[in-house]
């Protein structure tokens, strides 16, 4: 199988037991309808995919990997529902369907959120609970703290009391780190939690440090230059509401460069985390992505 | 000490435990002033102090259901945050104070609730941690079911989507068993997680039961001839908006009665659970309040 094949491959799989796991009864109808809406809604399942290619490559348990994969890909769709509401970015399009307010109206898109974050923790404390492991609990912590206060939320905290301001490179780093590099942190690290394997902790955490750095600035480069077709969200929305991105304060060339210099350095420790090749090669996959 | 007196130093300790969580650093400034706000704007502090008294009855670690309860205590606070904001109830004032989105701004609001939501699992993360008792992994998943989209959450869904229409008495206990009445349960049932007291379990959920009905049936009665400075909130708003209330289905005299049933029901399992008699007074304490 090539790249593209096994990429593909993980996709499917997470989209499968993401409909397996929300298949349940109990939830209001319009309530069950509105989560299931935006988790179908697609996207690259890149999160998920870091857990379990990273779980494989240090030889853990890959089924309990993709439980917390699907755990913090309900958390990072809780996370863009609400980033959407017209009290926060207001956007009428993701992933080329309109937003969950928009469909469900806001007080069912606000609940949907909440219980996809709710319904995160379920997954996982059951996960635990089969495995009877008790390093689980410090990978569900890590996942927690990265989408708390002091993590995602700081983020996009910043994110909305910045617009119209003039934010510094510094400041600018400091806000994605937050709001988009700390849940692909975790999605990376709770992997050495699942495979017993917090010796090479920290590597991962440069890893992932260096990979959500490339990941946020090509999404700006995409949102500036990207075909609207393709992205599936209005382009240009990010410099139109005047909010800093790493094209507007450093140029699209100078973006591009930083980019891949992140990514090469997050390929360097990718090399020796994965033998099989297969992270490398995703980390390359998201510096050329075109969505 | 009496009653009165006991009831008074348990919520100081918890108003005390909730300060020492919140005080931490990471946070940006205007979400943690607007999550502060909240979690100190007060409240009777029931859950945690049901989580506590009962683990003292059944001979658990106090210490660690302080905890738990104040978890419990910070998922409620964001759920009011939550059913206050413009989409939901719209409601302007909370425990006599303007609502969080009055003073923080709807955007802000919105991520203080998601912020205390996360920060409540953080807290039993650690608990768990520091613990290294996968028992509390089984309370910890008792509280999130509670909370989620098959419990708190659809009860909420449910009162949102039923203005204006014509609930049955039945409808309605059960939109209140699933808004008010699970968090509730989870408050009284992870107590015997704690205490690794699973025998007596289902004893302590048939009194979490009938304890939660009466409330909210006190809630409703207090709600209609209310004194509006006791409550701090706005009186007799439900029945203005056309909500289903106990009151407005049954009448104020048979809600009154129904709730002492309710309540006497509730005392029964109280006094084998706790033979101090604390559980006991508290459950009756519930159904005389005015506020």
């Amino acid at each position: 199988m090539n790249f593209n094949q096994m990429l593909l491959q993980k996709q499917t799989e997470v989209n499968k037991r993401l409909n397996e796991l929300l298949d349940i009864g109990g939830i209001p109808e319009i309530l069950h309808k509105a989560i299931k809406y935006s988790v179908e809604a697609g996207g690259k399942r890149i999160r998920p995919i870091l857990t379990i290619s990273i779980t494989e490559a240090l030889g853990g348990n890959v089924s309990d990997a993709l439980d917390f994969g699907c755990a913090i890909e309900l958390i990072h769709t809780y996370s863009l529902i609400h980033d959407d509401l017209p009290a926060m970015d207001n956007d009428d399009f993701r992933r080329g369907k309109p937003t969950n307010h928009k469909v469900f109206g806001e007080a069912i898109a606000i609940l949907a959120g909440d219980s996809l974050l709710n319904f995160a923790i379920e997954v996982l404390c059951q996960k635990t609970i089969d495995s009877n492991n008790l390093n689980y609990i410090k990978a569900i912590n890590e996942i927690f703290k990265a989408s708390g206060a002091r993590g995602m939320i700081a983020g996009q905290a910043i994110d909305i009391t910045s617009e119209n301001k003039i934010l510094s490179i510094d400041e600018l780093y400091k806000m994605h780190s937050l709001k988009t590099g700390a849940i692909i942190e975790a999605a990376c690290t709770v992997a050495a939690y699942i495979s017993n394997r917090e010796d090479i902790l920290e590597d991962i955490r440069q890893f992932s440090r260096h990979l959500g750095i490339a990941f946020q600035i090509v999404d700006d480069i995409l949102d500036f230059i990207g075909d609207e077709k393709k992205l599936g969200k209005t382009v240009g929305k990010d410099s139109k509401s005047n909010k800093a991105t790493f094209v507007t304060i450093l140029g699209i060339e100078e973006a591009k460069r930083i980019a891949k210099l992140h990514t090469q350095k997050a390929i360097n420790i990718a090399d020796n985390i994965d033998k099989t090749g297969f992270l490398t090669k995703l980390t390359e996959y998201l510096l050329v992505r075109e969505n």
